[in-house]
């Protein structure tokens, strides 16, 4: 199988930077071809808009979903868009490396999903969710936090860390119908010991080692929805 | 009384740029000065790193919130971080004006947060959220989405909108002290009819005449949490 990592951290000698080395190692290990989209390293300009397309449907009034869809009928993505969404499309295992920076993704790696997400290329008529483009493949989310656990729990004083994630983990990457698999968190690393780090890369290749059974987060499935597109009675959220 | 806009639409002609328009207007109407981070026009850059500063504390090893920290003690910020911080500082009411792209900021609004809201300048030693740097100081997230409001009720198939926009309110603006108002969303603009946008643009512009004087979203303070920032018993989340 083949993996996408999208590396969202400056620094080469960072502890995310160990942890993108380790998934390298890990999944090459295991049989797998990897990839890495080192978005800092290329450069990578993360502000969607005109320049996304090589022409526009409309000069004169610019809407980014309908220039997204058009741009997927006629193959008219900007070249470096167009090399990020080839990547996405080989790969059975997409993973998000990067640090959490208020609470969500730095720019960088946003504006890679704003860009590369495309309307009409990823979703769109029916397409979402459990129907989704990608259904059958996986995602991950690996990251680093400044605050520890407990400061992320659900009465914690940053709020629940799955709470935070949700809009990464179910907005983005289920809604273009990735299983996605628990997030691996190392908490706090920047006051961790050599020690502890250490222990957390060991455990994220143990992870690794697993992607492809382990189960994914429990989102519900299209069918568990109303024609409204709300959940129906009984089922859970 | 001073507000700072920072609008994320890269076309002028658009309804968020009309309820950018709508928002100064009726500032101006009702006595306050306004000032407006246009960052598309501005081509603002939100990648945050290196670059943000004009020397490094250490060349060798990038720690952005190390670097951001010592900027604040040596005023070393670049000049494109600094204009915005003192942006950000002269104004008594923030309001963000931006598209909903993938459940959160575009790429550019995140970055501004990004690199703007920086360590050692906007919080660290004590000050956060209640007891945070702009406490007194006001916030309010003005959106446009592309679904309507039912798909993002707690039962929806896209969640809750607060759950969605929790990272943002608590995580980013409340993190840094401000009272967080309601947030004003215009539902799934793109497929309103012309009346229906002239309304959002008349509610809109009324519930800017009482921003002073609006009931802020209900975030726990400082004093409820015990000692390892857990919410004290009793004290709902």
């Amino acid at each position: 199988m083949h993996a996408l990592i999208v590396h969202a951290h400056e620094e080469a000698k960072s502890f995310n930077g160990a942890m993108t080395e380790t998934a390298i190692r890990t999944l090459q290990e295991t049989g797998h071809t990897v990839e890495v989209s080192d978005l800092y390293r290329m450069r990578f300009n993360p502000v969607g808009g005109k320049h996304d397309f090589t022409t526009l449907a409309d000069p004169d009034f610019f809407k980014y979903g309908v220039e997204q869809t058009q741009a997927t009928s006629n193959k008219t993505f900007a070249a470096d868009v167009v090399a990020e969404q080839e990547k996405l499309f080989r790969a059975d295992l997409l993973i998000f490396q990067f640090p959490l920076w208020w609470f969500g993704l730095p720019a960088i790696l946003k504006g890679w999903v704003d860009r590369v997400f495309a309307a009409g290329l990823t979703y769109g008529g029916g397409r979402w969710y459990s129907n989704g483009v990608f259904r059958g493949k996986r995602a991950l989310l690996s990251l680093t936090t400044g605050g520890p656990a407990t400061i992320y729990s659900p009465r914690g004083l940053n709020g629940d860390i799955e709470t935070l994630l949700f809009p990464i983990q179910h907005g983005m990457l289920y809604f273009v119908g990735f299983d996605v698999l628990p997030p691996f968190v190392a908490w706090s690393v920047s006051r961790s010991m050599q020690e502890q780090r250490a222990e957390y890369l060991r455990a994220y290749a143990e992870r690794l080692k697993t992607w492809q059974t382990t189960t994914p987060l429990p989102f519900p499935t299209l069918d568990q929805y109303d024609e409204t597109l709300q959940l129906k009675p009984g089922v859970s959220d």
